[in-house]
């Protein structure tokens, strides 16, 4: 299966690194998932990941506010989490600050980290700051499970499973073609424009609904951060399964059809391939289907069911003619 | 008195951020120490530090091979680790990949990382890579004490305790004289050359010498990585006392003397503003001074008393001839 470069060197890492077991602590997921998640001895589980910006690379600074970029970075990493099923308890942080961010846009940057970290239950309680040619942004999530409560990593789909999603796709990819050329949104509503540059700026981890949905007994999660297909190509990989995705089932958020006839694009493409919505992919069993999509409903989003787990590797995104993509995704190492 | 700019900006987001209390987890020491110290209901404590290396920035990749680069950025993080007191169990990374750096060396860079976490005992366990135009290596460090054991910040310098090294300062800095200026190099014996080069390139932390020091009653602790007169400054800071060194008490590094003389620089000045020698500064009452140096150094190193602290507000760093100076830190936020 094609994988990107990013994909390539992390499995090539983990192989290199070997097996952590002789470190002392009990290591349930390692490198690869969305978090590593370790077990304490009274069972209480951690989920600690890692998740980074780069001007030029996840915001751009013409277009991205201090506050956003503080905002976005928190909650890419808060994403990882919620996608483990994890309950978020802190937030540390290294900036990489470059000579023109002054002092002012540092703390409005920390004030953005810190109102997503707040909303989602956990603290900014450390970090470094170090000169840097570019404004970066790196930001640690720890959550937690208490014991008896599940986390879910990549690990689990089986054949049979249905794959879900929760919320919309694409209007994060919308809100990036309208920052990227403002002169398209004078042909698209204004509360739909405004909403999807507000998707790309100030996304929301899915918090609740990844809590929910380990509860309801998810087998398999990642959250869409690179794009329905590259991430379906993750969750297949790490679980040794394919996955067909129906593409006309898949919700698009508010302003994506707007944004994709203002710009001669699909619509379906920008919420297929677009990333950066940070919606729930999971793979759920039928028995607990419904399970799930109350306890989504209740968490304040909707499951959709937009597919299927299937014997085999691949991942195939079926269109509504009937013919079928491979899926591609974003790859964080190359550049916009 | 003087502060850098890094430690006012990080003094004013702590004040902006206001007490993590309601948070949900029990926070012993939030941001502006070495690490983050919160506590679990079981009484164990957990310390995380975020602490980041960037290409101009703690090193050149002129003169620093990758395995190097991850060698450091994880022996600085440790570093933080050490200076608490507590025992290692994991590590997370951040990678910023240029364009130019190949997968060997980003291997090669993991390397560095996980040999350096294993002899600590840390894990690598996960991390991320994004493309940047800068190499930046962030890293997170997990350590823990179990519940009675004593982790040990930065405030509790008392009036009248010793002030103690462990270890020698200056070699890391004479190693960065000869990487900048490799025709200084025939000036030096061969071995000590190597040495200097090698504690800028490959320092180790204090892991155990920390640990053995928070047990034996250390009050206030913390890893001289910018300077010792900037460290002493934040630990006076932090503790709201004076600190007096007496430089011709600093033990000095192999190779201190002859690198300075032959860069005709001072080797006291090498030994007070170089840092990144990542040794422990602490503060520890008479009373424990001689169990303190039991135990470091039944850990492999020494430990020197320096000076002692005072009353005030005032960091003097004492001259050979009774003049004293006041201390000059190293800013992170400044560019070499």
């Amino acid at each position: 299966m094609r994988r990107s470069p990013e994909f390539d060197l992390i499995a090539a890492i983990r192989e290199r690194l070997g097996d952590p077991a002789d470190s002392g602590v009990d290591v349930r997921i390692g490198i690869g998932d969305d978090a590593a998640v370790t077990v304490a001895a009274d069972g209480s589980a951690r989920a600690v990941t890692v998740d980074a910006l780069v001007d030029g690379v996840g915001f751009r600074r013409a277009w991205c506010p201090p506050r956003a970029i503080g905002h976005k970075a928190a909650a890419a990493a808060l994403s990882d989490l919620a996608a483990m099923g994890a309950e978020p308890t802190e937030l540390y942080a290294w900036l990489g600050v470059p000579d023109d961010l002054d002092r002012d846009a540092t703390l409005e940057l920390c004030d953005g980290l810190a109102e997503v970290g707040a909303r989602a239950g956990a603290a900014l309680l450390g970090g470094d700051l170090t000169a840097s040619g570019v404004l970066a942004v790196s930001v640690t999530a720890i959550g937690r499970a208490a014991a008896g409560e599940r986390l879910v990593g990549r690990a689990g789909a089986r054949v049979g499973d249905a794959v879900c999603v929760t919320g919309t796709l694409g209007a994060a990819a919308a809100g990036l073609v309208l920052l990227e050329h403002p002169e398209l949104a004078a042909s698209v509503p204004g509360a739909e424009a405004d909403g999807a540059r507000g998707r790309q700026l100030r996304p929301e981890p899915r918090t609740a609904a990844g809590r929910a949905l380990a509860a309801a007994g998810a087998g398999a999660m990642i959250d869409v951060s690179d794009g329905l297909g590259g991430d379906a190509e993750h969750l297949a990989a790490a679980s040794g399964v394919g996955i067909e995705i129906e593409l006309d089932r898949v919700p698009l958020g508010a302003g994506v059809a707007a944004v994709a006839a203002a710009a001669g694009r699909d619509p379906v493409e920008l919420a297929a391939a677009g990333g950066e919505d940070y919606e729930l992919l999971c793979a759920i069993p039928r028995a607990h289907l419904e399970a799930g999509r109350e306890a989504v409903a209740a968490s304040g989003t909707a499951l959709t069911e937009i597919g299927r787990v299937e014997p085999g590797a691949a991942v195939r995104l079926r269109l509504p003619g009937g013919r079928s993509v491979r899926a591609a995704g974003h790859d964080h190492l190359r550049r916009p």
